[in-house]
């Protein structure tokens, strides 16, 4: 459909609440059948997103992985029905994995009416991946909120990268609508400030201000002052008071350039349920269909045939695909004329760009790493992975990531010229400073690695417990962040329990789809972070010492390119009697004694086992090769919790691990304290001989 | 020491003077000798918090566990130095475990040399437990802000239960002190805009302005204006821009009697590190020894002989303490007059309190619970929850909690008569209202169980990784709060991935100190509540369905009362020839699957494990008679990940889990895509007899 030029605005504004209302009644309809959802609040915001798409947004349908189209997230994930509707109206193509349009739109009519089901585009929750259009999974408070921080900020980076020399490519704007829960839940609190610190001229936030809540109404919980609040944080603030009154809401958006100087938040008053004549305004209308004589009723109110289902009238059919495509259509086409001047004018930054969409990274990234000379005294491991990250990121020009107010400590500076920080108005540097928020960055990274480039951050492995929300959707998601950890063990030494991580490495390990890497020396460091930015489907949490780690004999050892096969045989006997297992700080411990097995005349052989997911994921005669089934005499060691090693070390084997909180004291009084000894594993190992 | 009455002004201000000093001189003293160690804000700090004790805080140094006395949360923990140098100079005195003074003080001077050392009572953050004085642990930002929040509930809550008929005996007030770092997680500022809603008068917050975190200058990533987003959240704020003006922070805190209508901000700016000339305002003071000769360099800037260490002049000895007894011993005296006065009038009550002091039930408490009756159709377990719960409730007084915005799903309203909701100006209700905030939640109920009232919380188990922290503080802390997750598994159905936990069953499980309870029906899920409430001295999870779970004929299967065991034989065969193992909404599965069995003359055993913790305390014999070591064929069956499994089905068992996150369908599709069938079950267990 094309936008006829004779029709007039009062034909116009009849398709567009012919529009609107239909996407009420598609929620509305599609919760029904499920019997499972939130109709309420596509309901209510309906005509904000009906606005904001048919006027404002920046997107192509038949385009829709166009590098520089606005950002739509709806961080209020459960009303992902007001999402589907709205892909389904503007006649959204489907592109497959690989790019490529698949001939299907994104979300079909039929897709709808399998709203929730087994394999269905239509999940209850929007899943990144699932559904073309969908730019980030949802669902769990306050995540889309941080997540479209990250995106604004890699928007503004994109720009500052490939702007030049030949035309804007990316300037695009980033839209979250967000709930009360959203606006209650911390990590949207830290992504806020650090968007007004940054001064993110590009983010806009639509506030779905109901007053409603799953409890009730939100004043048993919530009646703070969101706007002062705001504007404490440094944004710019406007206040629409009802989410019907598309005038005011496109009023409030026509000075949203995403040029400005501070991020804005548009806080619309809305009524939940939205002429559901009984559930409106009430928390019944928020997760559980309407019923079918609520339904009709609301239909009736809207002036439709309350037996009419899954309805899409004549008048909306196509109405909202023509107006996008006739608003984005000539924006569309000078965008691809700039890119093609970018790889007339700048191939190799085209050729960057290029590999920036497709996940991979430049021609031989890898190379970037010597080996590290053995060494007694050895280098801590955060010392030799900020190190290893910093070759390979002067390499890979669109790795960038940074700390939770502790690259001081993690080391994850990048320290190369040219580098620099990442602020307002210098938003080509590569270093983030995320403040003292841990949840916020991890969702942060996520929102960025939606947007072609490759975030890393880091904090202390005991605060990986701040973000495990995050980290949880990264997987979810299958985005390739890395997430370094460092301080990770009672090495910590004097900052004591609260610092001492004992049940992270088990958490992690415990989460599909992640990477843990527990690197025993510099060399394996240098290969899991190889391995880390190899993935480009799964996200890796690289583990890390405070103290420093001998380096390993690697012409007397095996090789720490065994790392990509997540275990390994480091150091054997010709009839190895017993097996030495360890990760990380312990693994030299584990060298250790067993020279002194070797001394004493006991053949043992050591296993590291940086990563279990790559193990597992080796063929079982390679597993069986390093673990031989017959050989059940083991010792595992790791200054971490037990959870998990039963799997290798049997029900017999012995275990060296921290089964309480740790302690504050200096390291070696607390190795002494653990059974983190040569004697003590030494002793076990023969135990297990018997 | 007395104060002596001839004092003139100027002597006395010489000795606040003198002993500020000695915070500072002490805090740099212990931290170099520690060689480790945060100096800089105890030194900014030290005429705050000096400040605050010698005029303000109710406290009486004899008598440390006097339940209405002010409470003093150090949030920015790593600046512990400054709280045991208030601890020595206030002359506290330590009290056992048992509520028994020792005769030692809460912190000599012999203990501050001792600063991180193995066993001290000085370790690197303050630990609740080992310190005397040390009113909650802190080191995890934002931690403190957030359990100061749930120590100000509880203190309205004791003060509308025991203020009459006797007179006040709670109306204390909550110090918090808060850096950079406590501002900018999500977590404060979650718990900020609930304390604002409920208009904690007796909350105060002093917030250390002094614009460095470890990173560099606050600029790098924090630039919001803090009052005005507190004047957003509803608190009154105070800008005090000098720590060293004493005057103007007295000023603020006169106007501060814990009666207002609001929590109150009160903004300090500081100088990190005040006093040492080269690296005051800088990063470097923050969390490394200053080095000797800048220490000697700020000794002498502070009029002090260069050469003293651990020095206390004699002057500052006793003073503070003097100050403190002359201050609150009549309104110490007063208070027990009141409680003597309350036995009197109401012996019941006194009695209440009591137990409370002492971490006790009410009588009887027990007895609340007929056994559910045996029904195959059965009840979701956090239907039969919300019911114990309730039932428990009545039995115990002291009982409160509530849900993050959840408690229509997760069912755990109180809802008998009187019960009511916790809100401003209604103090007395028991329902707390937390809205969408779950991790400040968590920290409010350890704040809350601080204060000896017995709180739980409520949300869906997938949301626990927003409260990790919390629950791993409670742990450390050995404080008995129930945390309730429903929804716990792919059960949830169609939310989809994003709501149904896999790994958070091992998250849980791995954390030490922490009970994880999955009961497997109604009269399992009253043994756990039951379990739970018998801690005195570590946090409960309690882990509950969405969907329906038989009720088991506990005529014929042994009793749920083997809860309290971790694990049981539930049902059995003379001769089995497999365990089925399971816990929470598998159980069921299970004993379908034994029942088939049987019909096919396959004798099995069915063996639920709802709690692993307890099960393992159990000694070998017992859990040798639950799982015969020589039994190895065995299925494990859990609507969760792997991890922890191997422990009981060794290397050669079956497991009925799930390895990848889940998918959004009606839940019966689920069970059958992800293998949780009778058939499955059946086909494993006849493989695993061979």
């Amino acid at each position: 459909m094309q936008v006829p030029s004779t029709l007039s605005p009062a034909d116009r504004e009849a398709r567009d609440r012919l529009s609107t209302d239909t996407i009420r009644t598609l929620s509305m309809d599609a919760v029904q059948k499920a019997n499972s959802g939130h109709p309420g609040t596509p309901m209510a915001l309906a005509p904000v997103g009906y606005t904001l798409w048919s006027r404002f947004l920046r997107y192509h349908p038949k385009h829709p992985d166009w590098p520089n189209r606005d950002r739509f997230v709806l961080s209020a994930g459960h009303a992902s029905m007001l999402l589907y509707s709205l892909l389904h109206l503007a006649g959204v193509v489907e592109i497959d994995a690989d790019g490529k349009p698949t001939g299907q739109p994104a979300v079909s009519l039929e897709d709808i009416k399998q709203f929730r089901q087994m394999s269905s585009k239509t999940p209850g929750h929007p899943e990144y991946r699932m559904t073309t259009g969908v730019e980030t999974t949802t669902g769990p408070l306050g995540q889309g909120c941080a997540n479209s921080v990250g995106m604004a900020m890699a928007g503004h980076w994109l720009g500052e990268r490939f702007n030049r020399p030949a035309g804007t490519l990316f300037d695009y704007r980033v839209f979250a609508i967000c709930g009360d829960g959203d606006m209650m839940e911390g990590v949207s609190s830290e992504a806020a400030s650090l968007a007004g610190h940054l001064k993110l001229g590009n983010l806009c936030w639509l506030y779905d201000n109901n007053t409603i809540s799953i409890e009730g109404h939100t004043e048993l919980a919530f009646s703070e002052n969101v706007i002062t609040r705001f504007q404490g944080y440094g944004w710019k603030t406007v206040h629409v008071t009802d989410a019907n009154d598309t005038a005011a809401l496109a009023n409030a958006l026509e000075g949203f350039d995403g040029k400005g100087d501070a991020p804005l938040l548009i806080v619309v008053d809305s009524v939940i349920g939205y002429g559901a004549p009984n559930k409106h305004n009430t928390a019944a209308a928020h997760g559980e269909p309407l019923g079918e004589d609520e339904i009709r009723l609301a239909k009736t109110a809207y002036g439709w045939n309350p037996d009419a289902q899954f309805s899409v009238p004549d008048d909306a059919k196509g109405w909202l695909e023509a107006l996008l495509i006739e608003r984005n259509q000539s924006t569309y086409e000078a965008w691809e004329a700039s890119l093609a001047a970018l790889q007339q004018q700048a191939p190799a930054l085209a050729e960057d760009l290029k590999r920036m969409r497709a996940g991979e990274m430049p021609e031989g990234w890898e190379a970037a790493i010597e080996p590290f000379p053995t060494d007694a005294k050895g280098v801590a491991s955060r010392q030799s992975g900020g190190k290893v990250l910093n070759a390979y990121a002067q390499r890979i020009p669109w790795l960038l990531g940074g700390s939770a107010d502790l690259s001081p400590s993690t080391k994850t500076n990048l320290t190369f010229d040219g580098a620099g920080s990442f602020q307002a108005g210098h938003y080509a540097g590569r270093n983030l400073h995320f403040g003292v928020r841990e949840h916020a960055m991890g969702a942060i990274a996520n929102g960025m690695a939606l947007c072609y480039v490759r975030p890393y951050t880091s904090t202390f492995l005991v605060f990986s417990d701040y973000m495990k929300p995050p980290i949880r959707l990264a997987a979810i998601m299958e985005v390739p962040v890395v997430f370094v950890f460092t301080h990770d063990s009672i090495g910590v030494g004097e900052d004591g329990p609260t610092h001492q991580p004992i049940e992270q490495l088990a958490q992690l390990r415990a989460t599909p789809g992640v990477l843990t890497l527990r690197p025993g020396d510099a060399n394996e460091t240098a290969q899991a972070w190889k391995v880390a930015l190899q993935q480009t489907h799964r996200p890796s949490c690289i583990i890390l010492s405070r103290q420093p780690l001998p380096t390993l004999d690697r012409e007397r050892f095996a090789s720490a390119d065994n790392v990509a096969k997540g275990g390994y045989v480091l150091a054997d006997s010709p009839a190895p009697k017993v097996l030495l297992l360890a990760t990380g700080s312990e693994l030299s411990l584990a060298v250790e004694a067993y020279e002194q097995l070797k001394a004493q005349g006991v053949d043992s052989r050591v296993v590291s086992l940086p990563c279990w997911e790559l193990f597992e994921e080796q063929d079982k005669a390679y597993k069986d090769s390093v673990l031989p089934p017959s050989l059940t005499a083991r010792v595992a060691i790791e200054q971490a919790g037990p959870m998990g090693w039963d799997r290798y070390v049997g029900n017999t084997g012995a275990k060296v691990v921290m089964s309480t909180f740790g302690a504050s004291a200096p390291i070696g009084k607390l190795q002494a304290k653990y059974g983190f000894t040569v004697e003590n594993v030494v002793k076990l190992a023969k135990e297990q001989i018997g």
